[in-house]
């Protein structure tokens, strides 16, 4: 069942959003904010939507599915990223259909209609001798690729601050060199949540009891304070501090960049990116800690770096090992559904079977994200409730907190821009 | 397809409502009524959730979903029967996702947000030392148990004549011993119709020509009025007659309370009891009308009481026998779905197969909830027709009529309420 | 997703409709336009809803889904087809539930009130004296055969136009005898697009490319302009004006008429007529062009006729040959959602296995329907898109813009008379 709350009752909502908490109910279950937040945030923002390595050469494309719109992500005859809506400029039709592929041209399956990868119509038959081929190449959208991420932004106007953004993450990601890697496995995950669950989920740990797989590979003292730091948990914090003093002169002797920036909920853009070690062998999200794949990524000398974290708003996050990169996309489907895409990139000459085992590889976030998905559910089973009341954010929330205060910062902006 | 109307649109409906015909179309098929209806009527009375029986136990516990809300019923340490929201009160999180089961506490298994079975907040892990546990206890709903049947009201202020309904039916429903029963078996059906169709549907047996397995149980007379006797009908008249006489005796001389109570609409608690002989073997709901069980529900001396019949207003009614009892509730799940669930309640001791044959038990009813359900799906399919006219009811359905008063004065008195 | 817009935004809508281009968005995708295009279109025009032959006896009935209504279409005691509404005048409760059979009364299978195939009450049990069964007839739905083909409006006030368009086609279609025919075949196929696309799809040849099997029956210069052919398309083009010509003999000596009749979008009752050859073998929509049917649907000296095509607003069109016809209607089941119905119809003493393969007779459309389905959802999906824009058609778009035409001016028609 979805509560439905007025326009009027949304701005209401967004105003009184009290700092600290979980959002009121309608905000993950009404049908007002679902389309607010499609217009308000996701066809406003940057959004990660493939990695360059799904696009290899010219002509290959992937679909990306974002709420209503639909959208061609393309690499032209020039190697450029290009992207498109994937609606056809004559009666509408879309154009393809497929998640991926490659195309010489991209040509409507109705009328014929014939479209270059560079978006402009190359042929419409039988049309009348006024039609301006100019007037009717593809609608484009905007796109942007930061070593190797591919994101694009639907509207006219995108934020201004992705430039400087992608010039601090840059030098961080290019040592992983992403453009060149290749895709080892992707899935998709549907959660019976609200986008914003899933998001919240995601930030932070406090729940990470519920991830046996996953929690191998953190510290036990992941997210603690040196004040939380109990007798008990001692050894395992010395270990942690061990593991962090060598991390920090490997990054520095390989000029890895590793000083944590967090501006999450500080700019349109928001973004937070850190390296760290892991726990095990220290190498990789694996069941041992040890890489899952034996070519790396790089020439990097060793494959112990630990990961290097980064989330971007509104639904993006993203881990990168010396041997393989992890990267997940949250995309709305509805106010109660959202699609985790799930992709693991490897060096494009990794061989599998012999440099890496899939199962391996995938085993600790896959185990992660199914378990996430039940959680997310239950999220959603219960503020959906007219009996749930927004509860208090813990310390170890604080992520959570920065998702939703730069996500309400943000529709306060889009309402405001619209008085 | 749903037709909608405003809210305004509901209240003149309301308003215009004829007495001695069905509902206009959108009171069964609108989205508008079916929120009004929850909002109204399932959250505003006291509605039966369960027998007793099912919680025999310390720790056991249904859980209930009414419309959006989800229910924790549970039986205390102190052998009290409780009732909560099923939303924890941190982020929100769906607490118990089984229909039933035993717990020592209620644990959320999101971040392990920890509450007693008396509903206060025991342990929440990693929270700053300012918060206050007593702040975070569950939800409570009201809870009542009469005779064995526990009824819950979702509104902070319960309609008051709860006590005075209680204290009438109690007495009749003592000598059953339902508290001391156990479960024999359960069925949910989703039936295609509003609730008030189920409802509607249960209230007349000028139907019952389509239930052959039940037709048998009744008097062929059942609902006549004398003046409707014709002569082929005569003799089997005179066979109820003389059951009812040796039913009276029998009644007065156990001291079983047997006088009809009839006050399905003049109160927010609306009600009708009644006992009555049953034809055939006349003990029971089977194929030839004998006991279900051998082992009777308490010590009567001979299994031949007929029933005892219970309605309860907005959505519940009961048959209870010498050896069995069946409790039955219409849940809404939609503006034209229904939930019914039906529970079978035997002696605590009585052993399925020695005892009792569970098909014999259930047969009667299992095949007239599938044929209710086919009509009701029938009814509503025609009523959301553009042509659909309200119809008079027949005086055979008096009940209907009585519980569409019911229905529409609970209504006005809502919307008065919000003036 | 579906967008949704309000009453007036629909009106503002209808008014600003641009000539010479696809609708805008909401018109395919809202559900304030689906209501719409029920209220103002389904419910107040002809609607083609069977062939008489569907109905050979008196009490032989089907069933019509049309949006919310369920209409019964029945032949009578008199041999008159009649139609009423499929809702009970008691409670309600629809009445027949197949899509079609044999009656001799239509009784309610929830409380046996009985009506005549005249649509009269003859018999409703229990109720009280009072009631006069004159008022509680099933209510009539307005019905018109035309040349064996059944149309009804659900109008109280239907379009005045209809009796003078059935005197034009009449003479048309009588010549094939369909009153006297039996369905050989019927196929019920979910587009999954909007109703306006799938009528847009069937008004236009300029995607035929996409129909291998349809486009050997059409010559390949169908919809061309003469000042289209190009010297490789000429020796088809001069074997079309071969055909015509020898076709034009061939109807003037059987007094067939053939005159085109254009009246798409110039009238309520809006419709097209023409009867013209077909390529190859000449006679029928089959692989090779013979006739499907060695028992000719009446007593042509040849089976060599062609088509005749009839197009009727807003959702049916039809090609009658020699041997078979096919009726097509389309049916709408929701915003993104459409039913069409496709019926083949021989001569009722041709006897399958002998006269007629069912195979080779469905083959060209089953495979046509099949392929505008796809259609039909990528042009519902694209449209979908915030980035959809309407664009123009082309020349051969003619009748499109001529089906779009008619269907904006019976919107505006409709708002009008609502002011």
């Amino acid at each position: 069942m979805t509560f439905t709350t007025s326009a009027s009752g949304a701005a209401r909502l967004v105003a009184r959003r009290a700092v600290g908490q979980s959002l009121e109910a309608p905000f993950y279950t009404s049908e007002e904010f679902f389309a607010l937040d499609i217009e308000a945030v996701f066809a406003k923002h940057w959004l990660f939507v493939a990695a360059e390595a799904e696009l290899p050469e010219p002509g290959d494309y992937v679909t990306v599915a974002l709420g209503p719109y639909s959208v061609i992500v393309v690499r032209d005859d020039d190697d450029r990223v290009r992207a498109f809506h994937n609606v056809c400029r004559h009666r509408g039709a879309r154009l393809l259909h497929e998640e991926r592929g490659s195309v010489g041209n991209i040509v409507c399956g109705y009328h014929q209609w014939t479209y270059g990868v560079d978006g402009a119509l190359r042929h419409a038959p039988s049309q009348p001798p006024g039609l301006d081929p100019a007037c009717f190449g593809l609608r484009t959208v905007r796109v942007r690729t930061v070593g190797g991420l591919v994101f694009i932004c639907l509207a006219e106007e995108p934020p201004a601050d992705f430039d400087e953004v992608a010039a601090r993450i840059e030098p961080y990601l290019a040592p992983h060199r992403l453009a060149g890697a290749k895709v080892a496995a992707q899935t998709d995950l549907v959660e019976h949540g609200n986008w914003k669950l899933t998001m919240e989920n995601n930030r932070e740990c406090y729940h990470c009891g519920g991830h046996p797989e996953l929690q191998g590979c953190y510290f036990p003292t992941y997210g603690y304070e040196e004040q939380d730091i109990t007798p008990v948990l001692r050894p395992a914090y010395e270990r942690f501090l061990r593991a962090e003093a060598e991390a920090h002169r490997t990054y520095a002797s390989l000029g890895l960049p590793y000083a944590t920036i967090e501006e999450l909920d500080t700019r349109a853009t928001g973004f937070r990116i850190q390296r760290e070690p892991l726990d095990l062998a220290g190498e990789s999200f694996t069941p041992d800690g040890t890489a899952a794949s034996r070519r790396l990524l790089a020439d990097f000398p060793t494959a112990r770096l630990g990961r290097l974290a980064l989330h971007t708003q509104p639904n993006a996050w993203f881990h990168f090992m010396a041997d393989h990169a992890v990267t997940f996309a949250a995309i709305p489907l509805g106010a109660d559904r959202t699609l985790v895409r799930t992709t693991w990139l490897v060096h494009a000459d990794a061989v599998e079977g012999v440099d890496y085992d899939l199962d391996t590889m995938t085993k600790v976030w896959k185990a992660t994200n199914d378990q996430d998905a039940v959680l997310v559910a239950r999220a959603q089973q219960g503020v959906s409730s007219p009996a749930y009341l927004p509860g208090p954010y813990a310390p170890a929330e604080e992520q959570v907190e920065q998702f939703v205060h730069w996500y309400v910062a943000r529709l306060r902006a889009h309402l405001e821009g619209q008085l």
